[in-house]
Parts: C-alpha cells; sequence; structure tokens
C-alpha cells in the first residue's frame, strides 16, 4: 500500500503543513519510509466538523448497517495482509506474531460489537407505562434508551499499535453507538495508523456510511491533542497511555467553556499479593506465570505486575531466588521507542540508587542501547523499604518488578492503603487465604477494577464483563471501561421520551418491541412487546 | 423536634466554629430560631474521616439490611410529623401542600429504592464463563458486578428543600449503592436539613448502620463546599443548583491530585415548541398547561420552560395573547430567598431594557419586594430578536418566559442549534408534525435530555426510565441522571473478578445465583443459575 502521510478528512486528503515526521524503527534507528505531516488547526477544525455534519446521518443509519460497517472493518483490516503487520513489526518492534495477535483481537472485537448491535438489548431500554388515573397526577408515559454523544476523539497507545489504537476498542465501540470518530495517530507509529485508517475508510465507503464518519489526522506536537480536544464540536474523548499526557488531556477538556469527558487509561502498579497457600507447596507454578506477566511484550503492558508481596520467610526467600533465576534468562528486547526505552534506563538508574532496595535478579545478557533493548530487573525490599520510597508505588514502564518481604497481614494492608487506584490488583493463594485475608481483600476492592485469583493482569480478556478500568490514575472516571462491550457507555448518554407517539419513538421504544430487545417495563426485564 | 445547628457527624454533634446563621422567613424577613454553625475545616474532616472509615462495613450489608435502612427513612421523615414541613414552609416560602408533596416523593423514592436494592438485578452482575481448552489461550472466568465508590458529598437544591436536599434522590440512591454521605446543608433552609438529618440518623440507629453512614455540615461561605469536595477521602459529588455555584465545584473537583466525578445538575431553558397542529384547532389547551408550568412553584424549577418558538400566524398571535391574559392572573408569590429574589428582579430589569423584545403579559397585582415576592412575566420577541440577544438562551429563574416568532422549520432548527444543553425540550404539535419537522427533532436529540409531547417539562416522573440530566450546562455529565432510579450510577464502578473461587464471590455472581438477579451470562440474560 502506498502512504502518503497526509491528514484523510474522511475521504479526502490534506496536507497543509511542511512539518512532517516519519515512524522509526526502535530496533535500528531508522527512518521508515512516508513523511507524515503535522495536522494544522485548519484541518483539525475540518476533520471535526465533516464529523459533526454527518453525526445526525449515521446516529439514524440502522444498527444493522452499522454492524455491517463494523463487519466490513474487520474484513478490509484482514485485506490488509502481511504488509500491514510488517509494517507494524518495523515501527514498534513488535514481533510479527504479536502483532498478528493484535489484529486478530481487533478483528474479533469489531464482530463482537456488531453481533452486540445487531441483537440490541445493550441501548438499556426501559418503559415505564402510564396511568392516567392516579392521584394526585396521571402518571405519563416514560421512555429512554441511550443514543451516541456525537463526535469522538480517540488517541490511541503505543503500546498496542493494532489493537488499542486506531483498530481499538475506542473507535470500534464509538462506531457501535453511532459516533463519528477523529483518530489522532500516534506518532510512534503513523504508517501503521495510515493502513488502518484507509481499512476503516474502504469499509465506510463499501457500506455506504456518509464519508466524515472517519478522519485520520497526524501530529507529534501537543498542540494537535490540544486543538482536537478543545474543539466546541466535540462531545468526547478516549485516549490510553502516560499519566503525565493523559492528565494533561484530561485538564484541557475540563476547562473548555462546555467541559466534555475525558476518558484516559493511563496504566497503573498492578499489585500482586502471595499469600501463604500459594508458596506452602513450593514457588514454581507462581514464579514462572509471574516472570512470564513481567517480561511479556517486554514489559510494555498497562497490566504489568509492578508490585509484589509476600510474607518474609524461607519461602519467600526461596520464591526470590527462583523469581531472580528465571528473570536472568530473559532475554533483553526492542521496546517500543527511543523515548520509553530512555525513559525505563532512567527509572532503572534511579531505582538502582535507592539504598532500601536489592538489585536480586536482571537479565543475563546486556541490552544493546542502539537497539532500544531492555533487560529485565527483579529487585527485592521490606516493608520499610517501600515506606520510605513512595516512588515504589509509582509505574516504572517495562519489564520490572519490585519484590516486598511483609511480616503479615497488616503490612499488607498498609501496603493496600497507600496504593494508588489500579486497573488490577492480584491475589496468589487458596480460598482458605482469602478468608483468612478478607482485610486486605477489603482495601484491594477499593483499589482496583479487577481482581484476579491464581493468575496474571496481562492478557485482557474481551467480553462483556470485563472491566478495565480503575481509580485514578488507573482511569480518570472508574464506572468506564476501555476494553469489553461496555466501553461503548462512554459514547452515550440516555435520552427520555415522554408522552411521545409510539410510531416516532426508536424501535427498541415501540410497544410491538420490534427488535425483540430486552427491556425493562415497569420495572422488570421482558422481551415481551406491549399491548393494549 | 430541638434543633441544635450543630454539625451532625455521625451521631457526634460538633460546633466548633462561633460563626453562625439562621434560616430566614423570605416572606417577613424574619430570622428563624436556632443559630446554625459554620463547619470548620476541622469538622469537615472528621466527617469524611469518619463516612470514609466505616465503608467497607456499610457496603459489605446485605442489601436487605440497606434497603431496611432506606424504609426506616422514609418513615421517620413522616414521624417528623407537621413541624418539619412547617418549618420548610417557613424557611422557603412554600405553602405546606408543596411540602407535604416533596416529602411524599422523597417518600416513595426511598421506597423505590429500596426495592431495587432488595431485588438486586441493579448491580448488572455479568458473567464469561471460563474455557481451558481454548486455543491459542484458555479463557479465564471473568465476572463483574457494579459496587460503590465510597463517601460521597452532597450538596442539595434550594428549590426542593425537601425533595432535592438531605431527604433527595442523590442521598438515597448513594445509601442505595452502599455509599455513605455526607451532605452540605442548604444554608437558605438549614432547620430543614437538621431535622430531615435527625430523621436519618434515627433510621440508621434503628437499623443498626454503623455510625458515620451520615453527616449533615453546615455552612455559608464557599470554603465549606471546596474543603468538602477537596478531600482526599472524598470518591464523589452530587449538587443541584446554579450553573456558577456548580461549575466552581467541578472545576475544584477536577483539579484535585486525585480528581472524582462531580455530578452538578444545573438547570436549563427547557425551550418548548409549538408546531402548526397544536394551534390550529384552538390554543386553549397548550396556553393553560404552558402558564401553569411556568408559574408553578413561583417558576423555581430547573425545568421550567424558559423560551416558546412557534410559527408567526395569526393563530401564534392568538397564542401570545391567551397566554399573556393568563400570566395576568398569576397572583405574585413569595420566592425562595432573598437572593434568587434579587437575581430574578435583576433579570427582568436587564430584559425590559431589551429593545428586541416586548412585554406582552405579567402579573395583573404588583409583587410586595419585602416579602420576595415574583411577577410573572412574558415577552415576545422575533427570530431576529433572538438572534440580536444571547441572553435570551440563558436560564432567568423564576416565572418568565420568552416566546419566539419564528417563519418556519429554518427559524426553527437555527434557535435549536444555538441552544445549550438542556434538561427537556417539548414539542406540542401532532404526530404529522413530528413527521414534518424532523429535522429540528435531530437538532433537539442532541440538545436535551428529556423530549416531551404535548406536555410540559415540570413535574418530573420519579422512575426506571426517566432522565433527568443532558448535555453541559444541565449537567456535567450528560451519562447520569440526578433523578429515576438510574441515579444510583453515578456512585457505583465496576469491579471484575478473575477466576475467583465460587464461595469468594459477590452473592449477585456466585453460581447459584442465590438472590435470583438478573445476569448477563456470556451475553444472555438470565436469572438461571450455573451448573456443571
Amino acid at each position: 500500500m502506498k502512504l502518503t502521510g497526509a491528514q484523510l478528512i474522511g475521504s479526502r486528503e490534506s496536507a497543509l503543513s511542511d512539518e512532517t515526521f516519519t515512524g522509526i524503527n526502535p530496533a535500528t534507528g531508522e527512518n521508515l519510509d512516508t513523511d507524515f505531516h503535522e495536522a494544522t488547526k485548519q484541518e483539525i477544525d475540518e476533520a471535526v466538523a465533516l464529523a459533526d455534519s454527518v453525526f445526525s446521518e449515521f446516529r439514524d443509519r440502522l444498527a444493522d448497517f452499522r454492524a455491517d460497517f463494523l463487519e466490513a472493518i474487520a474484513e478490509e483490516t484482514m485485506a490488509l495482509g502481511d504488509e500491514f503487520l510488517e509494517r507494524t513489526a518495523a515501527e514498534t518492534g513488535h514481533p510479527i506474531a504479536r502483532c498478528a495477535a493484535e489484529r486478530q483481537r481487533s478483528v474479533n472485537q469489531a464482530y463482537l460489537f456488531a453481533e452486540m448491535i445487531r441483537e440490541g438489548s445493550w441501548v438499556d431500554a426501559r418503559i415505564d407505562l402510564p396511568d392516567p388515573d392516579r392521584e394526585p397526577m396521571a402518571k405519563p408515559d416514560i421512555r429512554s434508551l441511550l443514543q451516541p454523544v456525537g463526535p469522538v476523539a480517540v488517541f490511541g497507545a503505543s503500546n498496542f499499535p493494532i489493537a488499542i489504537s486506531v483498530l481499538g476498542a475506542d473507535t470500534i465501540s464509538a462506531f457501535a453507538a453511532g459516533c463519528p470518530v477523529i483518530v489522532k495517530a500516534h506518532p510512534a507509529h503513523p504508517g501503521t495508523c495510515e493502513m488502518a485508517a484507509r481499512a476503516i475508510l474502504k469499509a465506510a465507503e463499501r457500506t455506504r456510511m456518509p464519508d466524515g464518519v472517519f478522519s485520520l489526522i497526524h501530529g507529534r506536537t501537543t498542540d494537535v491533542g490540544k486543538w482536537l480536544v478543545e474543539h466546541p464540536k466535540l462531545t468526547a474523548a478516549a485516549f490510553t497511555g502516560s499519566l503525565a499526557g493523559g492528565r494533561a488531556l484530561y485538564d484541557i477538556a475540563n476547562a473548555r467553556p462546555v467541559p466534555i469527558p475525558f476518558y484516559a487509561e493511563m496504566g497503573s502498579v498492578n499489585p500482586v499479593f502471595v499469600l501463604p497457600g500459594a508458596i506452602k507447596s513450593g514457588v514454581n507454578h507462581v514464579t514462572s506465570g509471574f516472570v512470564n506477566a513481567l517480561t511479556m511484550g517486554v514489559g510494555q503492558f498497562c497490566t504489568n505486575p509492578g508490585l509484589v508481596a509476600g510474607i518474609e520467610s524461607e519461602q519467600w526467600d526461596n520464591f526470590a531466588a527462583d523469581v531472580a533465576e528465571r528473570v536472568s534468562g530473559f532475554t533483553p528486547a526492542t521496546m517500543l521507542h527511543a523515548g520509553i526505552h530512555h525513559a525505563y534506563t532512567t527509572g532503572i538508574e534511579n531505582r538502582n540508587a535507592i539504598e532500601e532496595i536489592e538489585l536480586i535478579g536482571k537479565s543475563a545478557s546486556n541490552p544493546d542501547p542502539e537497539k532500544s533493548e531492555a533487560a529485565a530487573y527483579v529487585y527485592r525490599t521490606t516493608y520499610d523499604g517501600m515506606a520510605a520510597n513512595s516512588e515504589l508505588y509509582e509505574e516504572l514502564f517495562g519489564p520490572v518488578s519490585t519484590l516486598v518481604g511483609c511480616a503479615g497481614l497488616d503490612e499488607f494492608v498498609a501496603i493496600a492503603e497507600k496504593l494508588d487506584g489500579s486497573l488490577s490488583a492480584t491475589i496468589h493463594g487458596t480460598e482458605q487465604d482469602l478468608i483468612d485475608f478478607r482485610p486486605l481483600l477489603k482495601v484491594l476492592q477499593r483499589k482496583a477494577g479487577r481482581l484476579i485469583f491464581n493468575g496474571y493482569p496481562v492478557g485482557l480478556e474481551v467480553c462483556h464483563s470485563i472491566h478495565h478500568g480503575g481509580p485514578y490514575p488507573a482511569t480518570c472516571h472508574s464506572y468506564f471501561t476501555s476494553v469489553g462491550t461496555r466501553c461503548i457507555e462512554r459514547f452515550v448518554r440516555p435520552v427520555c421520551y415522554q408522552d411521545w407517539p409510539d410510531s416516532q419513538l426508536p424501535l427498541a421504544l415501540q410497544n410491538a418491541n420490534p427488535r425483540g430487545v430486552w427491556r425493562m417495563v415497569d420495572g422488570e426485564r421482558s422481551r415481551e412487546e406491549i399491548t393494549g
């Protein structure tokens, strides 16, 4: 595919600025082909205005047609072929197999949302029937359902260049809801973004969606994101990335004359607590899973387990020794880009300078900084060491974790209390451990969006029940998830109809229930039609 | 009941500050009994810390016990007797009958939430069953449900001293969710607040809720609200009131190191569009309802219809004449307090100074400013008059509205486009009008949270399907409602359990489904247990 590096404003290309940048292969430092043009304010205005102008038309398409669009996106994504995976691998250092897995996740996700909107119950249709005879006041007919909010901006993540970028859940769920999308391409994988965008545009054309339901804009400067979030016609934005970047845009969204929700998922520490039952009978099953979770994808997951707490004991010593040995076997590998690599190596230097922690294990072979390679590191400290170094409670993005030896439940609870909000918290142990350590669980329940038992937080299941969110700084609003079907809730709002004529109601609210959706009628769940 | 004017920090009274204020009877200007103490920062800290300390215990109470608590609140509210209504009437100028109606709404609301949490399906339990044989990766067991966020602050409204204050949906839904509540008493009805608070405290004691699930603090200064919203242990806040007050606290909530959601409902213009079919056959049925909606409660509703657009015609002239005549029959009445009265009279002066609008009707008798009385006013203008005066798009709180004559659909659409977000939008007309004026509806659907046909927005039905919210400035987050059972969503967040032992899961997620709640199992709605 020939890339142009232009802004894709609907089907139209625009490259007003002479300021350009390229993708860079992090494994070689080489500039990749294609000059990507920094978007101008005018181009951003045009993209959002176009999205706004087609919103009503897109919203009012039957859900089935929007489902066709989502399925066509899946097909066109696959049709990009190996060239797509190769470009992604070149821009990110991800192995081809990882790129293929991400593509599969995106494609499955598009089908899942298509299925959900064809079925239709997700709109949460609610009906309270009228009672003209009620005293002292007649009861009106009230019906409500979820409707899309309007144009949505998406800021993808660097670490999932396919599955949490142009083709991620943000874009797909916004389309499913009926919202036009403007994606700000991630400057670390601009070619991947353009290829994915062209797949979406082709799908939109094939399924006759209005021109403008999708635009892609490029930019390395903070201005581009700022202009996008400040645009008065924008109604919501979704972001995955760093705390600093997310918070800056969140503040801009809130400071607008008309604030809009800014849904940022900003990563977290993802603590793991190893309870006594887990290591009583040997540690291998826990340590192997842990080191795998720690080093997978060169530790570049927002669910990377950055902190592991256990109870000081011979078993804990064995656990630490086993982890150290396994970590030494991790061959240093290329990180996503030079910026992340620099932040990681700086972070490791800082960690090495902390007196109260001990480096107990690291990759046996040395990383090549020219290739932006990262080694894995595991540190060990005590409860007091944690208490003296609050930076150990902060995420360091990459294959690094700290083992914390505690005296028992009280120190576990104290550590949990000091944790910031986290996407996940993990327990290793037995059922009896969960009972014995209930005070710890009571705290973790307040801190995390997902509680994992005898597993690891990486490898997120995309389904109806998943929650990928949590208290700040994991996200900016803990009600909303950025993965799984519930993430569509970010781009909708309830609209209520009072005494509205049946024929003019949205289908899901009409008496006959022509789509057969689940509804709440006078408080009862039902798929029945309303008669009489 | 003997009032003390102290902060009620759980069951403990505290009055550290010597700075006090009293309730004032707006009809007489007299100070009412009891000196209410301005809360100190220390008292606010104590109230929030206490709420935080009992959160886990309150959260983990069986829903049935929390339902008992809500029902006891209803009973204790009724047990306050006429004295409660008399105090409310004295502090607000509301007639006793209105106070009684508000009390009934609060009591009904408590029973409705009690019923909902006993039934239990509101937690939105979702289960995706595992598949250990799935390739390339085993599928984990994922389950999620809604859980309470933590301590919640409530800022009640002046215009509903019972139904949207201490005993309002904010407090009741937060309790239903499992969140402790700290109410900032409204300084315009502090005695009403204390009496209501004592009913809640008695109910909490009777049903053995932990001491600290409820606190009441007083204050007239902005510091009290600021300290409360800034408190690090606070997890959410709900507010009903003015745009200026709501936005100021919203900005504080967002600027925290750890931002929290601030759910403000700040009123709106609530436009009414009178389509041709509505007045073809005479205007009486429309005008009588309109003037009633306009003047009810001295126009002090956030859903007051502040703008009525029609098509210039003889019929529209008749409509205007009929409205003017009916408005003259409104006897001036006391507003809630001197501040609101002053804002209203100033607003009317400003409106009278606008050249492009004409005062076509007002109360025949003169208001007595000593009694904070408001007369009703109706103005008439044209599309061009609206275009020249953007302040006509802004809410003026009180019994005032503007009739706008338009040339037809295009001007309707242009007016709708210029509207800010609104709690409601109303159409009067026929079913055929809805078809003929579809472009107008497409715009209103983007602007309002509730669309009303041949009715009026005041008199909100408290039920499952109601939505009392809308795009900014109607609220700060259009996904959430402040009235109706969905308002519980403001105080919860999903928590997800991965591969968690069945016996240790919350009841709604256990295989046996012991509470028989509706769940989503592998995407299908069901109340069945999970076997095998």
